[in-house]
């Protein structure tokens, strides 16, 4: 049982083995939103403010801010834009950049415990990163790359895995605030990409005992249907011990396979979040999956 | 490394680790369809060739086969039904009955190499089942219950299936030819119901490495909207092992959960059963993802 604490002024949200799946929204978030970009770049809020509530509304316990882009001044960005949504909801956020100016301005105006996403176990990350989070009594999202890059072998990661929540410790950050990426590749380029998370994720679950969070999307990079691929992928990753994911709330199948796996994992009591989302559907009857899928859709 | 290999006169389909998963498609069975219980029954048998064209053609590579219709002569009736079956389509079929003789004539009128559905470890059923599965040089399937029910212990269906196994080997059939139903209880019910598949799967798997199948929907039983629960579910047991299921191949999100948990568990060959099936969905854009799901749904 691990328990990484993360609040708002007013809310927390445990990420935690054996409790609900925790989703982070993703989609306050420059990069590769070129609309998004440009209008931050200008100091026009407007769609991150739309983003923040939309995601709160579709389900996000936590959200993802991020200001990264390119020549703007990203340490003012990312402050102005935690300080906007923290005034606009209440759950608690993750500040990622990997510029440590940013974390530190984002950090500043922070009300809570935040998230900082990310620390690599690159030295010079291990060293500027790691003393902030300890400073703030933040927690921390921990990359397994290091200076060679990302290894294909899982069981390096793990070692990389292992090496920052050792640091962190030397920086008095207990490892349950240490949550681990186990790196998503695309399985359209390495077949292997899911069988290594999820054999991963039971590694850095049953032995070092830390949560686990991943950029769930880059899974599906190339392939059509991504939403269709990032669903099972969830599931299944969900299943093998996963207790976070950074992905899009807004996505109905994205939701539904989060919510199926936490039932399916038993962290849904009584299937009551289940029920609560899907009860508008038919009751049974002679073929009641097929009349439900097509009232549900339609 | 472990191959099922079930045939009907002109293919084969091998249920095997490492392998595509292998749906057996559930339709072809008048339990809960009051309307085909009375054609067939009738011996109007339309509504039996169009659900085995209908399955075959959604990607069903093996279709199950019951005639179970109360006061019907079953055996006469299933035998007429494989007949028409393989007359139409040369799939190899899952022989369903609970009563030996309808599994006889099924199996005395089958062309290829039959899966029996299903011997339990019931001692009378063993020593009916067992010695008709021999004769044929057929596959079947154990379900891990016997005299004393359904144990809601994974552990006791393990030892079940491990009765069965080496009372088949007792008969000549080797552990390659019983593919074990781990049993899927409704999670609703039984909040445990999912992780007790997975674990049960995993053993039945790593320890006594015999291939598994199940009927999938009864996990979902009472929820509503029982595919979200159905598809996750069988991502998530295709992870933890399982290597087919008999379910329902006309629904979208059935099989594109099959499809998925395949490319995730590496086998699915550069993804190429993926990409037919999907590749009609348009090329990456800025949100590739959402774009997709709307398409493809509309």
């Amino acid at each position: 049982m691990t328990d990484t604490v993360i609040s708002s002024e007013t809310r927390e949200v445990v990420i935690g083995f054996d409790r609900p799946f925790v989703l982070i929204g993703e989609r306050i978030n420059p990069t590769g939103r070129k609309l998004l970009a440009a209008q931050m770049k200008e100091g026009d809020l407007s769609q991150v403010e739309a983003d923040a509530i939309a995601q709160v509304r579709a389900g996000a316990q936590m959200l993802d801010v991020n200001a990264g882009i390119p020549l703007a001044d990203e340490p003012a960005l990312l402050a102005q834009t935690v300080e906007l949504v923290q005034a606009l909801t209440d759950v608690p956020l993750s500040i990622d950049s990997s510029i440590v100016e940013a974390l530190e301005a984002g950090l500043a105006v922070y009300k809570g415990k935040a998230l900082v996403n990310s620390v690599t176990g690159e030295e010079e990350r291990l060293e500027r990163v790691l003393p902030l989070v300890a400073k703030h009594g933040a927690a921390v999202v921990a990359i397994t790359n290091d200076e060679t890059g990302i290894s294909e072998d899982p069981d390096v990661r793990f070692e990389v895995a292992k090496k920052i929540t050792e640091r962190a410790a030397d920086h008095g950050i207990p490892s349950r605030d240490v949550v681990v990426d186990p790196l998503v590749m695309p399985i359209g380029a390495m077949s292997g990409a899911g069988r290594q998370v999820f054999h991963l994720v039971g590694r850095l679950r049953e032995e070092l005992k830390v949560n686990t969070t991943c950029g769930a999307s880059n899974i599906s990079f190339g392939l059509p249907n991504r939403v269709g691929i990032n669903g099972a992928f969830l599931s299944m990753a969900i299943g093998a011990g996963l207790t976070s994911a950074i992905t899009n709330p807004l996505e109905p199948e994205i939701r539904q396979a989060i919510l199926a796996a936490d039932v399916l994992c038993g962290n849904d009591p009584n299937c009551a979040a289940w029920i609560k989302e899907y009860r508008q559907a038919p009751a049974a009857g002679e073929e009641p999956r097929r009349r439900e899928n097509r009232r549900r859709r339609g």
